[in-house]
């Protein structure tokens, strides 16, 4: 495994954290000059909150971590691509580097608003990508 | 004044207390049944918090009252479009209808990503916009 694998494997661990409480499994890390800042999973069914995915709790987390709103030296590690609302969260964020997962080409940002990201955010995908979405996939089969 | 503007009336007094805290001026409420619900402006300077965007907070803080995290039977009054982050977020809460004063040619998500809001969320625009955009004129001008 490489770094990046090593990385997307800790937010897997989150991700499967999410399918045993019962939530969509997504997990996701934040790191910062080698330093794992915030980890987090998907909690919308716990809180009762659409607002409640893993990379905006990661985002939150991190900021709080770093006393400061920009993200702009951290990685975030996410296991399935972010909608809409998660990149717009990371482009007001100015992150460093965003890696992802599996895709999500029903709710992933790159399809309804491929250019939400901010320019200088460096994006790489694919990551544990069959891992990644063998669980989404395995959580909504058991709910059929 | 119509239904409409009373309510962004009240909408722009958050931006106002937004403004007074030396925050981006926007407001936001969230109607229920005719019940006012959630009151927030935004707070990112506060909290270190891109996230905490004045339609975020009132969408977490509605979902809250309510119990349950679809807002299809409710109205968000926001005195500035929304972003492509926030405009994800009431898609995925299913927001009844949208009401806006000010629209953001440069940050608003129909700019963006003009099919991120829920199918069936109904959306009127343009109400006090004068008002509501003159307040965020204002805050920019004072900061040069």
């Amino acid at each position: 495994m490489d770094a990046y694998e090593q990385y997307m494997q800790l937010a897997l661990n989150e991700a499967v954290k999410a399918a045993e409480e019962g939530e969509i499994p997504v997990g996701a890390i934040v790191v910062c000059k080698g330093k794992i800042i915030a980890r987090a999973h998907n909690e919308t069914e716990k809180l009762n909150d659409v607002t409640a995915h893993a990379e905006m709790l990661a985002t939150t987390m991190a900021s709080a971590y770093l006393g400061g709103k920009y993200l702009n030296e951290c990685t975030l590690y996410v296991t399935l691509e972010p909608c809409v609302m998660c990149a717009g969260a990371l482009a007001w964020a100015q992150l460093g580097e965003l890696v992802i997962g599996a895709s999500d080409p029903h709710r992933g940002y790159s399809r309804l608003s491929p250019a939400v990201l901010h320019p200088r955010t460096k994006i790489t995908t694919g990551v544990l990508a069959e891992k990644c979405g063998e669980l989404v996939r395995q959580f909504f089969q058991s709910k059929r």
